[in-house]
């Protein structure tokens, strides 16, 4: 196998931290995308989005898409667990992880993207929206400190996938305009737990 | 258990598709938006996310997110399988599941969002932003539509949750601005196939 990788990349390094808890090495190729390496003709091929991360298989065959690898490697590794074991805490595990992406992800993903200079001429720009966004992400912040008040990690007790997409779209967060306000007590207790895993730095 | 359901609500009917797929029933308790009883603290209380489906489980606790719902039926219910089976039919199954809301249900969510009327006053609108959002949502309508040239569903040979998040979105798209182009002949062609499955109409 073989991993097509974007050190700065917020899907990228939630791959990377997973594996990571997971104990897993897999060998990885950087593409560069501020040489469009990633909207060439050969990289479409592999996948179409031109996005990273991309798991490469050994039949040849690709894998894209952040969580399916996750999920691609929760099913080959399944210690720890990081997707929750049993019907209904593997239900939770997905509720919390897509909350984490529809409610600080994507919001602060869409303020880098439309307000970032760095995107001019590279994305279409709405500056408006990404304006609405990072409020947004911002009373988002707020909600989940209330949350983090009961309870050690997103999901529960225990450290999940949740968390993992949590800690990347707030470190994303903090370099693009919508940084964790420190007077978040609980939000920051959490941040302070899970960067100091070691995971943390993959 | 008891869903609680919104008849025209997108993420609402990939639920009540899944579960006729699953062969289901669940008992349903309507939430009229219109007169925002997701928006009460009742409701809050139940869904902090105020938005429908929201499942009630016999020991009182809640479940939210479509998927995390369909998930948790799936694992009581396995057959059909609608999220694949195995390691690697799974992953692909989310990935494809993945694509069909980041390239066509969220793009013409935010169309309707942002250019409506009917949500003028009740949901902050980048114009601007929605019309970037369809001009996407039609570009990867047409791509979806040389994917389908080469299998008969979404993610392969055999109808999983992808084809039902895609049936959903597009669903919307032709109510909201967004219509499926008829010159997309594969994308036709899938959708008078999934669209005549005794599920489509739950």
């Amino acid at each position: 196998m073989k991993l097509y990788d974007l050190k700065a990349g917020l899907n990228t390094r939630r791959v990377r931290i997973f594996l990571a808890e997971k104990g897993v090495s897999v060998p990885t190729i950087d593409v560069d995308m501020m040489k469009r390496e990633n909207a060439s003709a050969e990289y479409l091929a592999k996948n179409p989005m031109g996005a990273m991360p991309l798991l490469e298989l050994d039949d040849g065959s690709f894998l894209s898409e952040s969580i399916a690898i996750c999920r691609y490697f929760e099913a080959l590794h399944p210690e720890p667990p990081l997707f929750g074991s049993g019907a209904l805490e593997e239900a939770r595990v997905e509720m919390w992880n897509r909350r984490m992406e529809h409610e600080l992800q994507l919001p602060i993903q869409d303020g880098f993207v439309h307000l970032s200079p760095f995107w001019a001429g590279r994305r279409e720009q709405a500056p408006e929206y990404g304006r609405q966004r990072q409020a947004y992400a911002l009373q988002r912040m707020q909600w989940l400190d209330t949350e983090l008040a009961q309870r050690r990690y997103i999901a529960g007790e225990r450290y999940t996938v949740a968390d993992i997409t949590a800690q990347c779209a707030l470190l994303m967060g903090k370099a693009t305009g919508s940084p964790m306000p420190a007077t978040l007590t609980n939000l920051e207790r959490w941040w302070k737990d899970v960067t100091s895993r070691p995971s943390a730095r993959a």
